[in-house]
């Protein structure tokens, strides 16, 4: 009898950003004609950089001819395009071995395969709110334990992301394994300075533990003082994996290609207390589980790094990052308490007259026709505050603006 | 103390096709100027269909433009895709729900992925030999139990495919959960008909087992009698999911697309018995772990059951069984025993002198400068066997065929 992995069943059914799709298409059945603006989801808008469009024409073309077809991609990722990203970190002063690198898909997938190259007993910390991948992942790998009263898993640890901690994760009391950062925050749009991440990466070599680093969202970093990586801090290359993604930097969202970085230096451990490389258990799992990126859109991430690229990309954050000012400055002026949106594409803001956010968010929908994410969708910590995005077009978040200045 | 997923340690450091190159480079530091013909890893070798370049390209430039830009993908992958694939399954008389379709990277990651959302207490049935993915993916997620002394795994069973089982796998004698059957056959190049794919199905039924049907080879089947789809097979939708993928058919094993099959009617259990239709954990994996497929390679894959692109994949396909049949009728006429290139580009035949694999290999790319794939690599049961592949050029082919009929 095939049985199944119950563990799968303990997640929510829908999926949170489903959920909210769901009730965006109950508002148009009854209003069939109105304008929704979308400050919900974070995906991109924009067109894709002519550089990138340009460079996959070419491997289109190549793949069209016998001498330059390609087949399977190398395991690891295309070397044009690891050089590129060496580059990229010498360039902040990281320096990094070519093995370390491994081209994936987006950041969403490895965020969640890390958790089958570990063992089964590690306690695992996510802050709370949270992009819910990491307790959905946490959840499915059996590691989550059962869920208490307070809608919270009795394994998991949560660290406290609120107001009173500045919107950044606080450290653990209790001695954890593995720890998701995510910096620049996802949701709460707020960001993490050195010597804040140092505190970080010191606790985990001290516990021995290890640091899923997502930085999907590094590219939005204005402030020179703010880390763009976590290997900036030394020691991380002991503790920390980083998960970096073209999706919202150079909009490839649906073209699907970021990396993860595993470092030679970083241990985990059997239950004799053996070390091992966590980068040996990550290959085979690599070498078994994928046969690469595609070779065109590999090609795309590589135009990124271009001098006319890099440019592209850069008005495209821009962009982004205006709309994200422009929110929070339009929310501010209003009266609202507002965090996040000047390193971070996200505004993290309390709803109005103190409403839950479900509330909040149909009140938003229904009177204003604007969709914004409901924080307690992020977690329990995450009631009584909705989170807005910069990715839509300039007008419509002009658009929204306006509607927000008539009355919320 | 992060801790190791041990069972990663079990599987072997060097993924078998790695060794293969490894061996080959060591050849060519030696022998830098000879030509040396690869009949062994699966990758093809003919450029990509003119309609798939078109649509892509076509992709490329929508993504160009505001108007026309796509963002993340549906989680199950376009509908101009899903409705392509329905209908060519209901021109051999399969019907299937549009939601039980899921469009991935390619056959091997969902090979993998399915042990995700099945409960790790599930006996695992692969033949022997067999494609070495299956077996590391069941030793990964800890299904396997402990290395006995032949070389097995004590959780697995291994089902003979062998000479005298005509090199198809015989029914498991005792009581398994999940069972990887690969139709056409790889390595061995064999198919099975309906009636024997019928006794795998009634067993599952019986058993409540599940079937993990790995059809990347269906485009390579000729005869009439041999099933396309394990649907055909009257139940089997109870039981079966199908994996297949535009890989070995259309030329995308650079581009990565393929697609999952999981009927509403698939079962698994609860360890109360309770049932529950897999497709609910599929969906959740699926909605966590990933975030779809390339807009420009789902274009790409639509483009392939266009008229013309028809015409053209039924070209390239026809191209690699011309050259597994050149291959198998030559290793026939020199006097090997051979299998399969018929319904298959594999063709797998006994080494001369009975020798073992890895001696024939050498043998083989040291004498003739040919590269096949040693029979062992699939399982002990490969031993003495060795596989050569349809996917090289014409050119190439019939040069080893030269080089062998020269003297093997």
């Amino acid at each position: 009898m095939a049985l199944a992995n119950e563990n799968y069943l303990k997640t929510p059914e829908i999926y949170c950003f489903d959920e909210i799709e769901k009730r965006v298409n109950a508002f148009k059945v009854l209003h069939p004609n109105a304008k929704v603006i979308r400050l919900g989801v974070g995906d991109v808008s924009r067109p894709l950089p002519n550089e990138v469009v340009q460079a996959m024409h070419k491997a289109v073309d190549e793949m069209s001819v016998l001498d330059s077809f390609r087949g399977y991609s190398p395991p690891q990722g295309y070397d044009f395009l690891i050089e590129k990203i060496l580059k990229e970190y010498r360039s902040i002063g990281v320096f990094l071995d070519k093995d370390s690198i491994f081209v994936n898909d987006g950041a969403k997938s490895d965020i969640g395969n890390i958790g089958h190259v570990l063992g089964r007993d590690n306690i695992i910390a996510i802050s709370d709110p949270v992009y819910p991948v990491y307790e959905n992942a946490t959840i499915m790998s059996g590691r989550a334990g059962v869920l208490t009263d307070d809608q919270k898993w009795s394994n998991v640890v949560y660290l406290r992301c609120t107001e009173d901690t500045g919107f950044v994760p606080e450290l653990p009391t209790e001695k954890v394994d593995v720890i998701y950062l995510c910096n620049p925050n996802n949701p709460t749009g707020t960001v993490m300075k050195k010597p804040e991440l140092k505190k970080w990466v010191d606790y985990a070599i001290e516990h021995q533990s290890i640091i899923v680093y997502d930085g999907a969202y590094q590219a939005y970093i204005n402030e020179p003082d703010v880390p763009r990586s976590i290997y900036e801090i030394k020691g991380a290359k002991k503790v920390a994996i980083e998960i970096r993604s073209y999706s919202k930097t150079a909009g490839f969202t649906g073209l699907r290609c970021g990396y993860s970085v595993f470092p030679q230096e970083l241990l985990v451990y059997t239950k004799y207390g053996e070390e091992v490389p966590l980068i040996k258990l990550w290959s085979r799992r690599n070498a078994n589980y994928t046969n690469g990126v595609s070779y065109i859109v590999q090609r795309g991430a590589e135009a990124v790094y271009s001098r006319k690229g890099k440019a592209e990309v850069h008005e495209l954050v821009d962009y982004y990052l205006t709309n994200a000012s422009l929110l929070r400055n339009e929310l501010l002026s209003i009266g609202f308490e507002v965090y996040g949106g000047t390193n971070s594409p996200y505004v993290w803001f309390k709803t109005a007259y103190n409403q839950s956010s479900w509330k909040f968010f149909q009140q938003l929908l229904y009177e204003n026709h604007i969709v914004g994410t409901p924080g307690v969708v992020f977690g329990s910590l995450g009631e009584g505050y909705m989170r807005f995005t910069g990715f839509s077009s300039r007008e419509d978040t002009l658009l929204a603006i306006e509607r927000l200045r008539r009355g919320v």
